[in-house]
């Protein structure tokens, strides 16, 4: 069967992201309604190291990250700084609310050439530490916004 | 440690809640693109078996659902039929979206009472063949809507 056929190629969801305006109050509040310890906070890296990009264009976005671990599943906080970010649309249309659901997958060009074969939108890609992620618009499709993630190969 | 010093009892998420208008459409979309089987789509019960409640009033609403098994998480399509409800007032305000994650607990009016100690707001209540749920806003606290999701005691 050809890959494309078999779909996405991953079937477990590893994150739900959480678009918040307040990071501190709201990983305070998660901290104790969940009864979990208290994460760090970090800053996703600059331009220069992150390489955002935001509808094809380099975008100087930034965010406040904050992850809780439940079984299987993250939940990520995300804090938009500045834009434009598919964050910060979304903090600005919606306000506090969910805003994905993440999958990991092998081969990213691939994976999001495939989900625009089925009319998904990739809205905005990027580096983490360790890995790549981009978001594809799959909200005609499947209801929301998929995240994928790649982490890189191990040297 | 007192129980609601543990929080609200549950760290592991079950489910991740999609509004959907357009059921049938978006779960092939599922069923094709994440290479999951096509699930059967089951109708939520009258009023008078669900004992739905939204705002602490009897409702009429109902919904159509359809569940995707995606590792310990399950993703439910939900498709608004009639209202009111929180479905019906997520589709009107967000269109297609994320509505939902759900924690599994026991105890259900103590955790929305502890839910509620902290400032929430429970939205809708009602029963499913087998247990009973709870939508609870924590969109101040935490971000997101809560749904509390306990099965009924086996006899």
């Amino acid at each position: 069967m050809a890959e494309a056929d078999r779909g996405v190629g991953a079937t477990t969801i590893v994150q739900v992201g959480v678009i918040v305006r307040d990071i501190e109050a709201k990983a305070q509040a998660w901290s104790s309604i969940l009864g979990l310890p208290m994460p760090p906070i970090a800053t996703t890296d600059t331009v220069d190291v992150a390489h955002t990009t935001y509808e094809g264009q380099p975008s100087p976005a930034r965010a406040k990250l904050a992850f809780f671990h439940l079984g299987q599943v993250d939940v990520e906080l995300i804090e938009p700084i500045d834009g434009p970010s598919t964050w910060q649309d979304q903090v600005e249309q919606h306000g506090d609310s969910l805003h994905h659901i993440a999958l990991r997958i092998k081969g990213m060009d691939e994976k999001v050439t495939y989900l625009e074969s089925k009319g998904a939108r990739s809205i905005q890609r990027g580096d983490y530490t360790g890995g790549r992620y981009a978001y594809v618009d799959t909200t005609a499709q499947l209801g929301l916004v998929l995240e994928l993630l790649e982490n890189f190969d191990q040297a």
